[in-house]
């Protein structure tokens, strides 16, 4: 099983192509899309959606992702085994999130050209020409070592991502992710919340921890541990982003009672 | 096979999450995307889609339908059986279009966690952590009612829909769903039109009865039964909804000549 | 294996519908979506995105492609078969970018209702009754025959599109294809410009010519030759589209150094 992470929007043929360059090496491969809308050369967004995704697929999935602005420069194309399967793309950063939570067994450059699609990829894209073949060769059995040279995994780019600070009050965060909801997705771990009494403010609104959407009226606003296992806030059947008027990166802080 | 309908959109991973849910359990299930653009928290049109859907999918399909404004509070998660497949998903009508059309022949309250992703469900992601989970054993041989207790399929949540009703001259309906063209399906049946003459009122405008949006000049209005099997307002080539200016649930008249 | 590129977009359950149509037929078989989101009833474009992609296809894939204003009409649909598999969709040019580089081998028109989902189809979508089944029987072994009348491949239609033309100091072209990126695809083959010295002139500013994106300052703009094959100009990191003011069908000129 192989699943695509992408900057190319669903418009072009670019992802559609991809899958036909995998198809072309293995045909029975089961392909899942995460993604393709992250926003263009995003990395932050595209390292967020990855590390939310990961863990929900079978151990030993070859996850390929490609959000690449340094695409053609010496930016290393990279794959890596971890514990729960592999990961494919640029080393920008883009699985530092991933790596964060399950560190790197190992990892090769991508110097072996007998596993591309052409000696002479493209210079813009190595999604088709480098990347979709490595990832499909991974999921047919050729081994990491095989795809090129060993790198060290501590050398491996690492995103550089605000984290929350504890205060003598509470937790002092930001908005890492927003969704098509518009609920604020905090870099908050859930963890650090849990068991405790407390409430968020954010953008000079305080703001009560319920359960759950429905624990609060229709339009009103709450804090609670999402899905993704941060703290979230959310409006019931509305959007916390436009109600709140709240952006990436924008601060959140959590007061213990 | 597996289909999934949701009001997730495509920028967040949840469905490319749901998608690897599935695949824990069984990876070699085919899942087809219906649609994840249904407008946020709306189960009418959610309803009004998996209807327009279910009849071209082979017998014995899982539906798997996510639009579900109630998750975490008392609503219901179900499964039901009907007589093409079975419907997964939470108990708030999103079903009763198919269920119009093909009664429920059982149907079970989703109360056994051993079906479940976890015993422990997010509050907020049902999708991932139950339906998913759910439809996954259920296409793979698992039997209705070893996922919960047995419900009385009369129980199941109806959502009111506005019907057309039959005037002395014709029949007075409305638009009931506009889809990418601008095309406006309403929510008269074409059984009841076909074989007469006719015509239709839409915004003071009267549009004549054609075959087909070819049977007029680019840019004109027709009137004819759609694909989808309801009388629909077209323009050839072009948008009614903006055309003409109308929303869902505008007013639709046919005149019997 | 069977692509679809149509321009129904994702919102409605149309390309869903044509899934399941397919997998009534055979549900075995691995369908690719090519794109959706070609604009409503542009031909011109789905002929560009098909001839983009079926390139990076296994050997006998069948490419259904849908984009038919003309559905209804007495425009044929037709099956095509050319040297690396088939085409299945209207007769109004869609393919003719493909045939321009692989000739059409033999072409049906499809006359025989055997292959059809039901012998009356609706008059408004072919997609899901005409085109769908036709392509999944003939990519699970029925013969191009069997589909329908044999018409003369030098019958089809053929897309009228803009050519370039070499001048005394270069080549005059135009933009046909703008991608998510805002990337400019003009319609100047790469192998016209391939070892030479040469730069372009869009929007009154002259770009010189470079290797790949990052090899000019973020924000600059470049020429390349793109992974489509033609010239294309693009912005390092950021959109040519809007950054030069350019849209479909404006001018490109290549100057030789």
């Amino acid at each position: 099983m192989l699943t695509l992470l992408t900057d190319f929007g669903t418009r072009d043929v670019y992802v559609g192509v991809m899958k036909g360059a995998i198809a072309q090496i293995n045909p029975k491969l089961t392909v899942v899309d995460l993604t393709h809308e992250v926003p263009p050369q995003d990395v932050a967004v595209a390292r967020f959606c990855l590390m939310d995704a990961y863990l929900y697929f079978p151990i030993g999935t070859v996850h390929l992702a490609v959000v690449d602005p340094g695409v053609g420069s010496t930016r290393r194309a990279i794959a890596v085994e971890f514990a729960r399967g592999y990961l494919v793309g640029p080393d920008n950063g883009i699985f530092s999130g991933v790596l964060s939570e399950n560190p790197a067994l190992a990892a090769v450059e991508l110097t072996n050209p007998k596993y591309w699609r052409t000696p002479q990829p493209s210079s813009t894209f190595h999604g088709r020409d480098i990347f979709a073949p490595v990832a499909a060769y991974l999921s047919s059995g050729v081994s990491l070592k095989q795809l090129g040279v060993s790198i060290d995994v501590t050398s491996l780019v690492q995103l550089e991502i605000a984290e929350c600070t504890t205060t003598e009050t509470g937790i002092v965060g930001n908005v890492q992710y927003i969704d098509r909801f518009g609920n604020l997705v905090t870099n908050i771990p859930g963890c650090d919340v849990l068991g405790k009494s407390w409430s968020v403010e954010v953008a000079g609104v305080t703001i009560p921890y319920c359960g759950t959407y429905s624990d609060v009226k229709i339009g009103e606003a709450i804090a609670l541990i999402g899905s993704h296992g941060w703290v979230e806030v959310a409006v019931n059947n509305g959007s916390a982003r436009s109600q709140l008027q709240m952006e990436l990166g924008d601060r959140v802080v959590i007061y213990f009672e």
